[in-house]
């Protein structure tokens, strides 16, 4: 088998995804975080393939690893492929990473070939998505948009260590950082591949997805107040039960998620006094709303919120709501969805769209150019545990599409 | 005014309650445990307006205190009018105090008007029936009825101090605590006034009534098993969100409660793993269910467990429930109940009954003789709390009731 075929590279692929999962500073499991020497490590180990597959490599100012294959025309505008190699504590072997190496397998395929395209391509690896280590995401595509934020510079890691030396102990200087910023004029768009960290496609049987949108987050902080009583001694007719008005809520949330065809969800709850024979006399949870549609979620929200007030007062029960984070989504540009579409229907593979849910570097990057991202099947929708699991096969055809990508930026 | 008319004995007994609120080891609450310093003082001062009212005292076995107006008759029997003498930490004024107070005064109505039953009566303040001390409740009038538990003797309150050697520091034998229990052939009945600790009687406008019946209660742990989920990427349909099971759990409680005419509540209740952007996986609530008629508490109980099980089921979810508590419900004897809604009527009030969904010192009588209980309207309902509130008025009908049922009795 030549070894720049699709099935050679994907299996390629699967083995650098293992090398890098033994790069971690847990020899028990995989967890590897921005500007440590596991992030030097994977750094240098993957720009030896970046090189190997004819790109140019340097460590941006940053700590995002970046390769270059250059255009017939030193002009050209450039195409970016990138996501992340950093990690959350006990990950799995895919997130993220394969992303970055499905990108350099196929720039190895042009280089292999001797193709050169009329833009050129950058693969870039993020130092940090994550936000493990200094509890902010995004860090590393937020410095290549040039939204880095001069208030992360004290942020600090569990162990004291301030971002800011942090750059000094990784060999960058803060006072370089804007560098890693890119100019929109020269950028092309951006291009993702990600597993999808969902159960969407194993569901639909399908391997590859075209991503919406990214979906925008919004997230609540309700507090509901009754009056805490006797278990035995107040009859139900006269109670004000928190708890029940948060029960009620809840079973809310799930309703008018379903009717708007929207995410959310209540991940956390409370109620006190908290005693097996007392009445709850507050209850306090929180309400997680996503969709790739900000409008529809809002009505989602505003409904959930209408209904659950009217409740609260139906049993004289008080309900505070606090917003405690607003993400608006990110939609992915039509003209790479639809040449995405496109190059499934050429495959003969159904072109699925689906919502990203959970937040991804093209997040950022849409700041400053037009993003896209290809969704690939794992195994049982999980993601952020070391079960996480993806097929050679599937890693094959979103190399394929991949590939056939690249051709179709060409026309 | 004559100081044995009913409102200056009323009067009295308010201004006891007073003086018993500063008999405290917190000085700046009411708080006064089974055993203590505070509880001989109790003893002493109340034993002197026992002495007051014409009665021969003394402590018993057991630390309760006993105080006997006798009968006509040396061989007739006794009525045991009683409550405790105890409290919670932070206590009110009136739960227990108030129900050894009234008798006290009903006595010396008696004893002032030269007034002598076919019956002996003895007035007991018990020793300890909220259990603070050493965490297990009733232990003064399980002592008088012959329930005491060896076990008990290795309690410790949250000094380490035994139950055994408090026994002892107080000047108490372990090996005489049988003498504390009566002998079922002597009592005639026992009979207690409580402040009711509900909103019920407020709510009714009346000032008593009649407990039919001493809740029995049962309490249940529920743990509900789903699959934890990222809360952007897995959609409502796909989802195993334990807490929307738990929050159906809550739902039902309440409809069903309401149908079967109980008491049932949920009073806590958490969820795994607890992040406002995870589907939880797991959730756990416990439930409190009581009723005057064990039958129907138990057929609502089945009902809930039917239709919850039911519910899990159909979203793959598993419950599984444990029952942590199961006591039966105390019946209050009819004739009692007879004579008391004769006297109520008799005064010209509404001969209210309702159920007690709080235990008392009448629960662990009930294994020795036939019980009964006045209640008495608190303010708002609130109990165990510095707010606790009864009026004069109130109490003044209280005593009335109470002598009246005397009466009754000699008949």
């Amino acid at each position: 088998m030549n070894e720049t075929t699709i099935e050679a590279l994907a299996k390629k692929v699967m083995h650098w995804c293992d090398q890098l999962a033994a790069i971690s500073s847990n020899p028990e499991n995989i967890s590897r975080f921005y500007l440590t020497p596991e992030h030097k490590r994977c750094n240098e180990l993957v720009a030896q393939w970046m090189q190997d597959a004819g790109m140019e490599t340097w460590v941006d100012a940053a700590g995002n690893l970046c390769g270059r294959y250059e255009a017939q025309n030193a002009c050209a505008k450039t195409l970016l492929l990138a996501s992340h190699l950093d990690s959350i504590p006990n990950a799995g072997a895919y997130d993220g990473i394969l992303g970055v190496l499905i990108a350099i397998a196929a720039v190895e395929q042009l280089y292999k070939n001797n193709i050169v395209l009329p833009y050129a391509i950058e693969v870039i690896g993020f130092g940090d998505e994550e936000g493990t280590r200094f509890g902010s995401t995004l860090l590393g595509s937020r410095a290549v948009a040039g939204t880095w934020n001069p208030d992360w510079w004290t942020l600090k890691d569990r162990a004291g260590i301030s971002l800011q030396q942090a750059f000094i102990d990784f060999g960058l200087a803060r006072e370089n950082i804007h560098s890693a910023a890119r100019d929109p004029e020269d950028i092309l768009a951006y291009l993702e591949v990600h597993i999808e960290q969902g159960p969407v496609l194993e569901d639909e049987n399908l391997a590859l997805g075209i991503v919406t949108a990214i979906a925008g987050a919004r997230r609540f902080a309700i507090d509901i107040k009754g009056y805490a009583g006797h278990a035995g001694t107040v009859p139900m007719a006269m109670r004000k039960d928190a708890l029940v008005g948060a029960a009620l809520g809840i079973t809310l949330v799930e309703n008018i998620a379903k009717e708007f065809n929207v995410v959310a969800t209540v991940g956390k709850i409370e109620c006190g006094p908290g005693a097996v024979n007392v009445i709850p006399g507050h209850a306090s949870f929180t309400i997680d709303i996503r969709s790739g549609d900000d409008q529809l979620r809002d009505q989602a929200f505003a409904k959930i919120q209408h209904e659950l007030d009217a409740i609260c007062m139906s049993r004289n029960l008080t309900a505070a709501w606090a917003e405690i984070h607003n993400a608006p989504a990110v939609v992915c540009a039509d003209w790479i969805q639809e040449m995405q579409a496109s190059v499934l229907c050429d495959m003969g593979v159904k072109p699925y769209k689906l919502m990203s849910g959970a937040g991804h570097d093209a997040m950022a990057m849409a700041d400053i150019c037009d993003v896209a991202m290809y969704f690939v099947r794992c195994k049982g929708g999980v993601s952020h545990h070391p079960d996480e699991s993806v097929t050679e096969a599937d890693v094959a055809l979103a190399l394929d599409a991949l590939s056939r990508t690249l051709e179709k930026f060409s026309q």
